[in-house]
């Protein structure tokens, strides 16, 4: 497998290019629109022929790169079910198995953080989470449908039931951490550890963020797989 | 062995944390300052001892955190050797080699972005580049004794010639990319392919680049170990 991690620096956002190293097909989990040159560079580079964007759900802060990358590439664009995308040529429920050449990507429901939200566990030994779990943290449930309580339960259920050394790649980090691992999130994820179900719910409840800088822009663009409604944009509520 | 990379998004540094999952020595190099108490967190909640502080080079972008991890910890701080760093601990010259437990950390000289430069290669798989070779890049070459004829020689002939698969690991990426091989960087890496060392050395010297932003401060408090001349900062030259 090749596996490789990038960042965009703006938003905090991780992309992931998980590819078979013998086929050389490629996906791309979580795209970002303004880094899809060089991601597509990367790819002719290591000669891979992308072949999926995948998105853990519909992003409200910064757009999805899968729209472009569609119109460059042979590639699908594939979504959770249940996600507000109906331009998406593919949907996974939970369960589901996307193989990638010979890696096997496999969908994980982890909705909460919005209501569509799958985590992918890639070959049984990444976990990439999405906004349902970061490096000792986790998303917003304030919008986009969320609700505190399922997040709750789809991590500590679904997520925390998997080996402790799977490695754990999140969509987002702030604070310059790059990989953990679901024992060490167990153990000291101060979200969860220590806490029940009613007291997560009261502290994501309470937490009283502002909404993120391209959400006006983001979700509608998301929800059309990256395309921009330049209407939108341009007088943003 | 526990592998970490993490980033400053202040300065887009990344330091590296080098352990040996059995007897739970660790290692970091290039710690940053401002990171300090999240680097000493994750060391704790991984049950790590911090035995030494590596620097590949004395840094001009930021002020490292080897001053106050040594005053927090027991931990050694170590510097290529002719770097102006009295300060240091140990100095390690090209060839020797540092044991973190069973982890073992080769010292390659790799002067030209600086006048004193050390990469390290962790056991055979790994080589923590600092500024010497970064992802499709290289560390400019024109203060602090900088050469560019001295690091085309050194990158080519020192870091080219390592085996194809070994993971490339900069000490800094201002374009969100986390990971490379030599393998990749030889047939890519703009600055050094198809480039003899004389257009090498006529292209760095044209780069003309405006100094680090932290460079007044961050040099005379990095050949201190880290040490902050507070009369230094105030009267910036």
């Amino acid at each position: 497998m090749l596996f490789r991690q990038l960042f965009d620096l703006d938003t905090c956002s991780y992309t992931y290019l998980v590819a078979d190293a013998g086929t050389k097909v490629a996906a791309l989990i979580d795209p970002v629109l303004e880094q899809v040159e060089r991601d597509l560079k990367l790819l002719n580079e290591l000669g891979l022929t992308l072949k999926f964007c995948l998105e853990t759900h519909i992003h409200a802060d910064h757009v999805t790169g899968t729209g472009k990358l569609r119109s460059l590439t042979e590639c699908e664009g594939i979504v959770p079910e249940n996600a507000h995308a109906a331009c998406a040529d593919r949907y996974l429920s939970h369960g589901d198995v996307l193989m990638v050449g010979d890696i096997k990507i496999s969908a994980i429901e982890t909705n909460g953080h919005t209501d569509s939200h799958m985590a992918y566990l890639v070959n049984d030994t990444h976990v990439l989470t999405g906004d349902a779990l970061f490096i000792r943290g986790c998303g917003r449930t304030d919008f986009q449908s969320g609700d505190a309580g399922t997040l709750y339960d789809r991590v500590t259920q679904r997520l925390f039931t998997l080996p402790d050394d799977t490695l754990v790649y999140p969509a987002h980090d702030y604070r310059g951490q790059t990989v953990s691992t679901i024992g060490e999130e167990k153990q000291w994820n101060p979200r969860f550890v220590g806490k029940t179900r009613a007291a997560f719910i009261q502290f994501m409840n309470a937490l009283d963020l502002p909404d993120p800088k391209k959400m006006m822009e983001a979700v509608p663009a998301n929800e059309q797989c990256g395309r921009i409604d330049m209407t939108a944009r341009s007088h943003p509520i």
